[in-house]
């Protein structure tokens, strides 16, 4: 499973903070945690902001890539302008995910020859605009009709990241079941791939990291390819680790063990 | 999930002992630290014994059911004289599985009548007299048989658990994926349950613990519906928690909230 390091987003107070005061160090610290912790691309999210979206995403990248060269991002907006601006500064060797576009007319046809020009992997959110769906079934009819349109335009299949977007179960128990039965559905449009901001299900809920572990390893079981997830977070990484070994994508188990030795796993029991 | 506690097994050495020397309150103590756990059934295994596994048996369940009223028990032995024996000194309150049958004939007849007289429920292992299956498809093909011969002789499919065999990933990576995909073909026998032997599968890994507790949500996922395991294991109790409550078995998650506050979970993150 692709990680995708969601520590650098604006929502959370001491980032939103950091961007503020242009606190370099900061920013650099956690990305640096999130790359140590097993991430291969780092999430930027500035949306939330009391300046300038545009000028933050550019700050926290350029910073970011200065230090990092190969750094992988996420490129992580609901405005286009701001995307559109990160893809300019951006100019490390690493690759691109752009996060997100959803079945709506305008974010495709604003952010989708954005991706295509720039090679960037596109992660797209199952829903439209009348909001979002509540089963597995209308999350995959949601998928297709996205899958159909950005197939059309000539994006290819598995760069695209299907995120069919959980809901916390302590408030709607029944959506991680719907989530986790949408994945091998949207699975069927060939070559797609799934990713998941995983945090979301154990919102309202105590003790949050076992129940986000617990559910990255059923997701992973149910083909989940990507999360977007706290890399620093032992429990989840160690899960993720073992995941890795129980569905045979990691020979012999070399990684884990490797893991295991380098002192990056939870030990409990 | 049903939790069966599997700590009473004689390959334990500390077990073979308490076993040996009569010491009632190793045992006793054993039992309550697994119900305390969560196990809703304490699996007894004499079967390692240098002395008499009939002798064994009657006096492991004497000494549980003495001070533990209604106390469901797990009887687990390859020796159907053994399994007569606990079912005739077992007189507690509580239910019964019977562990186990395979598609061998001489076990099926002399346990399944044994079984059905005694109300238990039966666990019964994918294999025959030529070994262990490989897939997913072999493990479904040997539990259909074994469904099709115990349903004609009248056995409740609701009682009947399968086990499809997990084995070591450390040596055979590919095996958890195939025992995963097994459990949704083995469930369209109509009505049967799955059941499996947990800890196998980190058998030669280190920090087996979360090797362990990753395959629980995985499999609980795909459908399992039992397991037999270390209940005093906390990060695996925690994630059977999380993933009743994530697979919408806990309404509003009462439970899992209920573990956390009564310091029952894991917390890490």
């Amino acid at each position: 499973m692709l990680i995708i390091g969601e520590r650098i987003n604006s929502t959370r107070s001491k980032i939103q903070e950091a961007i503020k005061t242009r606190n370099a160090p900061f920013i650099l610290k956690e990305a640096l945690a999130q790359i140590a912790g097993g991430a291969e691309f780092i999430d930027v999210n500035c949306a939330v902001t009391m300046t300038d979206e545009i000028q933050d995403i550019d700050w926290v990248i350029s910073v970011i890539q200065s230090e990092i060269p190969n750094v992988s991002i996420s490129i992580d907006s609901p405005n286009y302008l701001a995307i559109e601006r990160a893809l300019k500064v951006y100019n490390a060797g690493g690759s691109l995910f752009i996060n997100s576009i959803t079945a709506e007319d305008a974010r495709i046809r604003q952010i989708l020859p954005l991706a295509i020009e720039h090679k960037a992997k596109l992660v797209a959110l199952t829903m439209d605009e009348s909001g979002m769906p509540d089963t597995a079934l209308e999350r995959f009819e949601v998928a297709r009709r996205i899958f159909d349109r950005v197939r059309r335009e000539g994006f290819p299949a598995e760069d695209l990241y299907f995120d069919a977007l959980i809901r916390p179960i302590s408030t709607e128990p029944l959506q991680a079941r719907e989530f986790l039965a949408s994945l091998p559905l949207i699975k069927k449009l060939d070559g797609v791939k799934t990713v998941c901001g995983l945090s979301n299900v154990s919102y309202g809920l105590p003790n949050r990291s076992a129940v986000n572990a617990t559910f990255v390893a059923m997701a992973a079981e149910a083909g989940l390819d990507a999360a977007i997830l706290d890399p620093t977070d032992k429990l989840i990484t160690t899960t993720i680790s073992a995941a890795r070994a129980l569905l045979c994508k990691d020979g012999y188990c070399a990684e884990y063990i490797k893991a295991f030795r380098e002192g990056r796993l939870v030990s409990i029991g």
